[in-house]
């Protein structure tokens, strides 16, 4: 029996209701889809953060800092502004889909990374719709394709975020086993097959993958499986098409290590697999650019969705980043960020197994890029915000790390609740040093 | 009997099931919700301009082009470039209540238009949340607030984009009278007894009242009717809050006419008005920044709903906003814009009493503030997208418009059919003047 998980189990309205009348006038009554977010993680994280300012940091998800396009966006906004027509448009309404320069644009660059160009892949620059982040365009995707109930596929672990976007529409969330080459396919495929047995198959909406270098784990999905899991979905596609969501948000962080095929090639078809990618982890956050590139008939219900929400992202920032193509700005900032990365990766592998080197129950993955090294304890060392070890890390030690058990969908007692996300992005090579010394202090405390 | 209406008629399964089987792959199942937010007018429109690019808009809603703040951002940028710690803060990750000096400023700049000092309001930057436009901000309130089949009450006509998001959340809107001067407070207590008596009242969650020069009608609530709509709000919350969702996006465009006090000063328990306001029309909308200033209650739930949207809007436009107002060249480019807006509303105007002055049964509202001039042809004339009006008017006459009945929540048989919505914002001085002789020319084609 396969536990679809993480619908009905959150439901709490009494609490809210409780909850809400601390004040002199009448309770708020709040929606059930607030009731289904209210959780996250990642708030609480923040608070702590806030709570412990001195604290060293290795659980943010920020970009290296010192990597950030300072000069490159300084030239193109110089370069917009030498043109007042251009400018102009900067400044005035965009459209909901987004600049039609930057997707052209986009979509150019997209092609190149798939090492093809527009025409050969037959692309079209209305397929691509420009969002806040790559995050927008997930929750989009979600809005759009789950009601309350339906099922959607994850890896275990997998981007602790999006596992809050799904839980605030009421999805139920189904992990699936990972080992060194990402998703297990024959783990998807068994649940697929359960759920059809369980007459839940026409529930299932899509399986989500963080194609490269996944967040938490660092893992990338095999070449092998990638294909394999597109067939998959397509096979399993009956009654209702099922899609793949490739979120390919850390493709261009790549150090070394084999070039990947996108699951979006895996699809010829181009029915199947919805790509979402950002500019935030190669370029800057801060201008908040991502994007998805859709099948045709999911176009127009996610900008009909986006209309709904917002009318369009900041079109001073689409307007930005077209300046930084058109200048080919953007390639060789990516060259350095892929440089400053690397290197931290490496300065915090290194600490690794200086620090944690003798520790024999204690693993971690080397990725092959983004921003995260994946670490294992002793099974006995539980990581969660209740535990020692996070107590200890945070109060004595002053330093952070996103406990694992926050990357795994479903109940409670079915997560690893021994590992540990490390990021390198935000800390120089002195804190990365001094955070895992800290860290390793804080894990030799709780063994002994 | 109250009809409340927009959620079960829209329900058009059958359809989508049938309209998305064209294609060899299986069938796409979109949400319920994207089945609600499908028929959105502004699509429509936007269609029609890019199908008939000759044509002249008077629908468009984009602000005045020439007085966008070239020189302000420019010089904004070149400060914010300067120091490489500020530009590193633009550039990385922002969090997803938006900038805190951003939101200090504003909050400042709050309490002066309340004529106030921060202090003196009791306000703290924290009760305010930064967003992508106004908008955004409007459809989390809506989320956070609002099951499928709760109750919205709104003006007859409102801000027809609204209605749209309203409809994606599966809302009951009802209309309520208007008058010259605004939503008939009668109207309202008749609705809200009507709706006790069915049972209704727990299903209220809101009134939404654009404040100040409402779009599409250029009508601002009375001064005396502001009280009166908290008062009203407050006393029917019973056995939970009903708010007040209070629209400011205009109240900085302001030309002539009172200076009005907003609904939030209206109640000083600040537990009932959620204040919307956005830098979009005093400003640029390109750099997408608006704002709510809510009640403590609903702040968490606004984040929790945004974190899982975005986790944060365009970062380097806030900062981009921060540096404007440092500089003080905020409050300068406001008085540009409402001198601009104001000479371009007379011009509207005077081709108004010019090209339709001999036509008895024409009027028109004279805005104090705002983008729009309202207009009402004599009852025979529909002026929706299938009347004939509107097809002489975009394919003969090559002008367009917004019509009037898409502005009106209800059933279709209950909404005015022979209003326009014209925008005085986009067209220059020349181009509203023969905007105004086309439109004349169409209806004086279809009276005849």
């Amino acid at each position: 029996m396969i536990e679809v998980w993480g619908f009905k189990p959150r439901l709490q309205t009494c609490e809210i209701g409780i909850r809400m009348t601390s004040t002199s006038a009448q309770p708020v009554r709040l929606s059930q889809r607030w009731q289904w977010a209210s959780r996250q993680a990642i708030g609480f994280l923040m608070a702590q953060a806030v709570d412990n300012p001195q604290v060293l940091s290795l659980a943010a998800g920020l970009v290296d800092p010192q990597s950030l396009p300072i000069a490159e966006t300084r030239e193109a906004l110089e370069h917009l502004f030498a043109d007042p027509v251009r400018a102009r448009h900067a400044l005035q309404y965009g459209t909901t889909a987004g600049s039609g320069r930057l997707r052209h644009q986009v979509i150019e660059h997209f092609a190149g990374l798939e090492g093809s160009t527009v025409s050969a892949l037959g692309l079209r620059p209305e397929q691509l719709v420009l969002t806040t982040g790559s995050q927008q365009l997930l929750s989009l995707v979600g809005e759009i394709l789950v009601d309350p109930g339906d099922i959607v596929l994850v890896a275990a672990p997998t981007y602790f975020a999006y596992l809050g976007t799904l839980e605030g529409l009421g999805a139920r969330i189904v992990p699936i086993e990972t080992d060194a080459d990402g998703m297990r396919l024959e783990s998807l495929e068994r649940v697929l097959t359960e759920l059809d047995r369980q007459g839940e198959l026409s529930r299932v909406r899509f399986v989500y993958s963080v194609s490269y270098y996944e967040n938490p784990s660092g893992i990338s999905l095999s070449a092998e499986r990638r294909k394999g899991l597109v067939d998959l979905a397509r096979r399993w596609s009956r009654a209702h098409r099922i899609f793949v969501l490739e979120d390919a948000a850390y493709r261009e962080l790549r150090y070394d290590g084999p070039e990947l095929p996108s699951l979006w090639s895996c699809d010829p078809s181009r029915q199947h697999v919805i790509y979402a990618q950002t500019f935030s982890k190669s370029f800057s956050p801060g201008v908040r650019v991502g994007c998805g590139i859709l099948p045709d008939e999911l176009v127009r219900a996610v900008c009909d969705r986006k209309g709904n929400e917002d009318f369009g992202s900041s079109n001073f920032s689409q307007h930005l980043l077209t300046e930084v193509f058109d200048r080919g700005l953007y390639r060789p900032h990516v060259s350095l960020v892929q440089q400053a990365c690397r290197a931290k990766r490496d300065t915090m592998l290194a600490a690794a197994q200086r620090h944690f080197g003798d520790l024999p129950v204690v693993t971690w993955v080397r990725p092959h890029g983004g921003l995260y090294v994946w670490m294992s304890l002793p099974k006995e060392v539980a990581t969660g915000f209740d535990s020692r070890l996070f107590q200890v890390a945070v109060k004595e030690e002053q330093v952070m790390y996103v406990p694992g058990e926050l990357c795994y969908a479903g109940p409670p007692e079915g997560r690893r609740r021994n590992e540990m996300r490390l990021s390198f992005g935000v800390q120089d090579a002195t804190g990365l040093e001094e955070g895992m010394r800290r860290l390793a202090n804080a894990v030799r405390r709780v063994l002994e």
